[in-house]
């Protein structure tokens, strides 16, 4: 179908190369370079006139550049008279920022919904949001695909014995659950609790893992203080060995220190966000969401629902 | 009055220092850091509940990092009730990209004029835009200050002997005129012409230079190959000697050098931008705009007019 292009900008070319290739179609010619001043300079090489574009980005960090390589993109198609501005974003940055936890502090995933549809999106395809509610924050569709199926799949083959999925914390439980259903398992929770204040948290674990192989799941792994803390717990706690896997891996500051030095044997991850050479470590394995994405921008073309791929 | 109060964001906090002084208030409370994965992190620490803010920032180099500063903290004021949101934007960043010279290009500077308003400011003073149709980008009041009455007042004091005003290319002209009545001096024009295709560029003058002091003026020098070959052919030409002075000093790539390897003899610029180590050079002379953009403040919270600042 020549009506459907897909263009990239520079958060994820990789993943949009393979997108493509999914689809069957080859990658919209264009240009994301800076002036001089390092103003972001974009230049569209070919019509796209009428057509329904699906630009790939995720605003992963640099976060602030990729934003505005996104908008400044969209801008471009819309003065190009694309039909239709569908933006795939397998990571949606600033998504923790998603509520005022504090007096005077901004909802900014809230604010970046608002660029991107005053930029002049039409729709957004993204994948396990932070928090489900950021979909109400656009006015446009927004469909949501999750990566449980794709790292589920994964442990699946892995054929490991007397498995338990752990969540890292209260919040975590509904993926948690998503994950066990998929691998016919039980789960355990992290339970921090701090008994008295300026005491220092403790550990508890709710559900039984002794002597069990667990698999901690989040969406995000930041820093990674979180994950490597439940990991040496539940080991404390009798696990027979630890797993970890999330989707979207930010992997800032200590996390890479932090997950070497750790008792996790091995962190799956996705795709979501391009792990530069120095967050590539033995222990972390990549699956690609390539198919997945590639696979709802087919079903939304066809005015398909997206949803029916998780069935 | 204490519901007039100025913030800060990261590009120019010294003028903004100034600025404040000037106005005779002190600077509102704010936090801009980065969390560990470089996404702005902000908290205003001051009820600004029913007040009129004026958040000082120039979308200068790195322009995309200081847009994105601007409008989560623009999101913050908004959501922190504030009554009016002022934004003091000495630079205007992406002015140049303010029509589509190219097929398919974006106008990134209607785009920025679009982000800033949705998300939440009531209002912009700016000083010398690129072009002075940006301000119709807005549909909200945009006042514009000028840098010609500082520049003016510089040289005015200097005393120069026989001096004449040029104007570096034909779309300075207006720029030219605005300086050369206020110095009581007449004007010349850099007329650059390629005589056939593939000939190099002839540098004409229109006017008379010879034995004179000449002053070029421009809005942006950003990689100074204009200027700095504007200066050499006046000086080729019979100039006496040349000076340089534009509002806002990009000063990118190889900028500096090109200045300190020319016939300029001194280049005068303002603080829109903040001139880092490697720009300072014996060459180069920076004005304040503080005093400017102070009394500027004061009228708007007055609802007295801009303009007749420049009487
Ligand atoms: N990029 C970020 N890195 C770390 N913390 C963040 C980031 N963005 C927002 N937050 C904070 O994370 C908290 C929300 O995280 P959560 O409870 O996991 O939804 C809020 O208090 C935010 O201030
Ligand atoms: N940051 C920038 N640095 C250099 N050139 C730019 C920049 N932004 C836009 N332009 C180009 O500058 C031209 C407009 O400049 P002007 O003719 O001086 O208004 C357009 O062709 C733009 O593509």
């Amino acid at each position: 179908d020549p009506s459907l292009k897909v263009f990239t900008l520079n958060s994820n070319k990789g993943l949009a190369q393979e997108i493509s290739d999914h689809i069957g179609v080859t990658l919209g010619r264009s240009s994301v370079t800076r002036f001089s001043d390092g103003e972001v300079q974009i230049n569209i090489e070919e019509s796209i006139r009428g057509c329904d574009v699906y630009l790939i980005q995720s605003t992963s960090a640099p976060a602030n550049e990729h934003i505005m390589e996104l908008l400044i993109m969209i801008d471009a198609l819309k003065r190009a008279s694309a039909r239709t501005i569908n933006v795939v974003m397998p990571y949606y940055g600033y998504a923790r920022q998603d509520r005022k936890a504090r007096a005077r502090e901004p909802i900014t995933a809230k604010l970046v919904a608002n660029l991107i549809t005053t930029a002049g999106a039409t729709r957004v395809l993204t994948l396990d949001l932070h928090a489900t509610q950021i979909q109400g924050f656009f006015d446009i569709p927004v469909d949501q695909l999750m990566g449980v199926p794709i790292l589920a799949e994964y442990f699946s083959q892995k054929e490991l014995d007397d498995i338990v999925i752990v969540s890292p914390d209260h919040g975590g439980v509904v993926r948690a659950r998503k994950m066990a259903d998929r691998l016919k398992a039980p789960i355990a929770i992290i339970d921090k609790r701090r008994p008295k204040p300026n005491v220092s948290e403790v550990m508890n674990i709710v559900g039984n893992i002794e002597g069990k192989t667990a698999i901690i799941i989040d969406d995000i792994i930041d820093t990674a203080g979180t994950i490597t803390l439940a990991a040496n717990a539940l080991v404390e706690h009798g696990a027979k060995e630890v797993y970890a896997c999330c989707t979207h891996p930010v992997l800032s500051g200590p996390a890479m220190e932090r997950i070497n030095n750790s008792k996790i044997k091995e962190l799956v991850v996705t795709n979501s966000i391009v792990l530069d050479d120095e967050k590539k470590s033995e222990k972390v394995t990549e699956l690609s969401v390539a198919a997945l994405m590639g696979e709802a921008i087919i079903r939304v073309h066809e005015h398909a629902s997206v949803s029916t791929l998780f069935d």
